[in-house]
């Protein structure tokens, strides 16, 4: 194990009815709050409802910014900022998936930066710190209701970066499965193949004596790979939404890399993708990903030959690792489509045309991935792989 | 899953070398500390020296309580909060194993509290707040380092009590391997059971639906079951150390038990051992959990079973649950022999007379447990199974 410092101040109310906890926390955060959320879903399914008579229970008033976009915009972010000095306003409430709090977050750091907030998501200037920011899920995704970071996208650069902050994590967040059963089918399963990629980018790592943290990120891979065709079959099931939900923040809260350095390139190569062509981070991710497992087993066969056993139940018997590890990705690909994810970049019309353009944009800030390491013409050949 | 609500404060700094950032927790909570530690081992390891000399880079004086008892006693509360009193300190350092955070907790809780302290342990009071409190651990056991749990005896009362507050979450813990290195053979062991049966506490429940906690609880248990013969065998082994470390703070912090009910009635079986005998904590555990596991499995094998397979490898071929529970049962037992921890009450010199008193103090407050419940007819019978 590597040294590491680890402190996640986020407060989680898990369960159906804990809406309720949202009065209080108005009560400690103040009555002016900025509510963000994204295309309305919330309306018709009667989060927003709650939402209001909550803040209503605790004398607050809301001002409104909705619309906010599957890949959050930097236009968005100033928008919420310059809401938020407009009307005096003290605290930030996300209500949505992880687009729409990743934006909130932005919002609240953006609200007391001094300067363009684009230079803190660039990393040419660092956040100064932050309004306080609660969320109320309604999408098992990005686990951003449980940590500092964003992505953020430039829709004039066409740049989508990732960012974070001890300031930006949520003083709270509410997760109720029952908020995210109207999910539809293919949100479900981008949020799905999101969070088996954020264990995966961890997962991957070249530390040892890890045993611990190893066998966490196969509990929620197992888990999932479980959990995920039944709820494919039953999209209402609450028990299944809230064994998905909880998988979701588990991965990404920072338990799973105490110690280990992830990898992270997958990320980045998925960013440039859809910085480029706006298709779904989740989609993106299943496609890429197997390319990259591919490419990284050739090297190192020995944790994707472990994946393959203790994740999908393939039988060692005598196998060599690089069988294994050839057999587990299979698996994986295999679990994947069975959901109903793309496999091919193809599936959203995506063609060799730009290929060079996204390499560069994954490797704007040098060679990408830990485990193993990627430059841009790396990262082509991975595209190519994947068309 | 039950509905739950998560929160954990504590930062946490792990790896060789971290002492170094009490210099700047010092600067932020103030110059007056109350040192408190033990029976003085770390002044011959070196980590008092190292203590003193980050907190004197802070300008931090201390004022010291050293000598707090393996079973720490209302007495020394009373004494540490009396000097923070008299000197006008601003802040609690437990540098330690489980004995010396808990009590360091009780103090910083009682430093503010107006009456009788003990009056909050026992549950007739509730805790009004604390100072700040931050931890250096020096022993792998309770997990006291990232929670806000606590356990004192009373000596004129012959009690031993667990409480707890969110007030007494330490601010920060540092965890060195290093420190925890000069660990003779027998607490290493002992703070082995006590880790593996905060586990075991939070595995056995019967809530549906938890399939990463169970997951989790497994990886920790079988890193456990991996690591600790090897570093019997090998007791200044760093890395060794670390995971061990790494464990026990990943048993007791509130990760396993995130949305399911745990038992706990064997904690309330041995405090109430203890109390009587002072014994060690881990060697009761040690003696009096396979035979809970004996009468549980009775009743419910399927997750013994389990544990079985999962944890100590057995084969299941087969074999019905209760086949695979008794194995499993005598896997645990073997082990726990294996690495040296006692096995009956007889180890320690305790015969049955006093049965029926232990019984009752452990079932003061009504019936134990929640996976089984035990009254003190049941908890007699056990008592009586181990001497």
């Amino acid at each position: 194990m590597r040294p590491f410092v680890y402190e996640n101040p986020t407060r989680l109310y898990f369960g159906e009815g804990q809406i309720r906890h949202l009065t209080d926390e108005a009560v400690k955060l103040g009555r002016r709050v900025l509510l963000v959320y994204g295309g309305g879903s919330i309306k018709r399914n009667g989060v927003y409802d709650a939402v209001l008579e909550a803040l209503g229970a605790a004398g607050a008033e809301a001002v409104e910014l909705p619309g906010v976009e599957p890949n959050p915009r930097i236009s968005t972010v100033r928008k919420g900022a310059q809401l938020i000095r407009e009307h005096g306003l003290e605290w930030v409430l996300a209500v949505g998936g992880g687009s729409v709090i990743d934006c909130a977050k932005a919002i609240a750091a953006a609200a007391v930066f001094e300067g363009d907030f684009w230079d803190v998501i660039s990393r040419r200037a660092k956040p100064t710190g932050a309004l306080p920011l609660g969320t109320v899920l309604t999408l098992a995704a990005t686990g951003s209701e449980m940590n500092g970071g964003s992505v953020i996208t430039n829709e004039v650069t066409k740049e989508k970066l990732g960012w974070g902050s001890p300031f930006t994590y949520p003083r709270f967040s509410i997760l109720d499965p029952a908020y995210t059963a109207s999910v539809p089918r293919d949100q479900t399963v981008y949020g799905i193949v999101d969070m088996m990629s954020h264990v995966f980018e961890q997962y991957f790592h070249h530390d040892e004596q890890a045993p611990v943290q190893d066998g966490f990120c196969e509990a929620i891979l197992r888990t999932i790979v479980d959990a995920a065709p039944k709820l494919m079959e039953d999209l209402g099931n609450l028990e299944l939404r809230g064994t998905i939900l909880y998988c979701g923040t588990m991965a990404l809260n920072g338990t799973l890399s105490m110690g280990v350095t992830g990898d992270w390139a997958d990320h980045d190569m998925e960013h440039a993708v859809s910085a480029v062509y706006d298709i779904p981070h989740g989609g993106g991710l299943a496609i890429l990903f197997p390319h990259w497992m591919d490419r990284a087993s050739a090297r190192y066969p020995e944790k994707f030959a472990r994946m393959a056993v203790n994740v999908f139940g393939v039988r060692p018997d005598g196998k060599s690792a690089a069988e294994l590890a050839k057999e587990g990705i299979a698996a994986l690909r295999e679990f994947w489509k069975s959901i109903g994810a793309p496999t091919r970049l193809a599936d959203y019309g995506i063609d060799d045309s730009k290929i060079g353009e996204m390499a560069q944009k994954a490797t704007a800030f040098g060679p990408i991935g830990r485990y193993i390491t990627l430059q841009a013409e790396d990262v082509e050949d991975i595209y190519r792989s994947a068309l």
